[in-house]
Parts: C-alpha cells; sequence; structure tokens
C-alpha cells in the first residue's frame, strides 16, 4: 500500500504511540488510519479472535475492511504489560469490547499480543494476535506476589 | 526460577534456535528445557488456545507442568514466517498437532505467535500466544501474488 504522505515519525515516537493510534482507528474504524501503524515488512501477520491468520498488507487491510463495515469497535485497551527491549517491544493487552445490539448491550475480554519494532520511519506494529477470552473477568493468571518467594 | 547455570550463548544464538529448543521441550515434555528458552522480564506472557494469558514465570511453568501431566505434545511446527529487526524477531508458526486417543489419532493446526529478543544471555522468547486454527486446513489468509499489482 503505497503511502504519499508519511506521518512525521514524531507521532510513532514509541511502541505506546503506535499502540494509542491503532485502538484509536479501531474505536474509529478509520482504515487508513489503521493501516499506517503497520510495519512495511510483508510478513506482518494479524490474528483476529477465533479468525486465521491474515498475512500480508493487502489481506489485512481487507479483513480489517470487512469488521469496519459493522462499524467502530467500541473497545478498550486496559492492564498493558510491556516486553521492552532496544528496538522491540512486546505488549499483552487487555481489550475490553461492547457490543450493544437491539437486546442490550454486552460486553467481553478479548486477550491481544502485539508486537512493535522500530523502523527506520519509526515504530510500527510488526503483529497483532487476538483470542477471545472470558466475558465477565480480566483473562490473565498471574504470578500472585506470594508465589514468588 | 534461579538458574544455577545458564546454557551456553551459542546455544541460543538466534531466534531459530530459540524456536527449535522451545519445540523440542513441547516434543519431549522436559519442563525446565522449556522454561530455559524464556525471558527473564518478568512481563513475559503466554497464551494458550483457548486459554486465558498467564504471565509471568512461576505460573507459565505452572501451565506446562500441567499440559505434560498429560505427556509429550505431538506437535510440529511449520510454515513459519518471520519479521527479524535488530535485536528482535516475531516468528508467525502453524503448528500441526496429533492427539492420539483410544478412538485413533486426530490432528489439527495451532496458531502461534512467538516473539523473541536478543538479551545479555542470548535469544530468548517474550511471548508465545496460541489460537485454535481449523482441523483441516493451514489457517492461513495471505496475499496472493495477483492482489499485490
Amino acid at each position: 500500500m503505497p503511502r504519499s504522505k508519511p506521518p512525521p515519525a514524531a507521532l510513532l515516537a514509541t511502541p505506546d504511540d503506535v499502540e494509542a493510534q491503532f485502538y484509536e482507528a479501531l474505536q474509529q474504524a478509520d482504515l487508513d488510519k489503521l493501516m499506517a501503524v503497520g510495519s512495511d515488512d510483508d510478513e506482518v501477520a494479524c490474528v483476529h479472535p477465533g479468525g486465521p491468520r491474515v498475512q500480508g498488507h493487502a489481506a489485512i487491510r481487507a479483513s480489517f475492511e470487512s469488521i469496519f463495515a459493522n462499524g467502530a469497535l467500541a473497545l478498550q485497551p486496559q492492564g498493558v504489560k510491556r516486553v521492552l527491549a532496544l528496538g522491540c517491544a512486546v505488549h499483552h493487552v487487555n481489550e475490553h469490547i461492547s457490543v450493544t445490539r437491539a437486546e442490550g448491550t454486552r460486553s467481553a475480554w478479548v486477550l491481544a499480543t502485539n508486537a512493535y519494532l522500530k523502523t527506520a520511519q519509526g515504530w510500527r506494529m510488526a503483529a497483532h494476535h487476538a483470542s477471545p477470552g472470558t466475558v465477565q473477568e480480566i483473562p490473565t493468571v498471574g504470578d500472585a506476589p506470594s508465589t514468588l518467594h
């Protein structure tokens, strides 16, 4: 997907900036904004909750176009855990999503793993892998402090 | 998890080395070998197919101990796609898993996203996110060459 006018590097100066733009794009159903966060690498991939792996820019664009055909996503990233290295970051995100239908509003959790790489153009997303979580609880099994000693 | 004797760096000199050791450990139900591939970062996390996010070394170890209680995993990584950057790699893997029961052997695909970071001790895995795929087909929707032009 050629970009005639790439966004200024300062806009995507950190993995958190990329993540913020990714979730804003989902909340606004803004396909161009969404695709601008992706790495140029041909091997970028995305797994939607319960779906197949979607590999490459054209297929990823088509998959989100299909999702956005139903409107924007009422989705809030929460409880982000970050593994940060030089030029790379992996974020573990609990996505809280609400869906409003005639019968009312329902919400659920989605588990997402987002990987970011530092490129010559700034930070970009290289992978987004999302799985269905539970309806009620934040679906994390963690180390309780008492188990560490 | 203290490691009195970390493996020589040469053994995990590349992301592919880490990935090979990870899948060997699953195939051998070798918990120590498995845990040795993980990054020391407290925020490492793992999502098993259909499961919650498992965060931190003690919880990850307990989750694999529970899996290995049922024996080794007949699991083959296939079709690995790599996004490689300086000090970081993201691998998209199709895991082909066979399960043998009294009624016969069944197989299925699992979609995994594996993230690797270069640390002072060599390459380590920082995240493993796996989702159930389909039973029959490799669950990838890709860019067909004809769609690129």
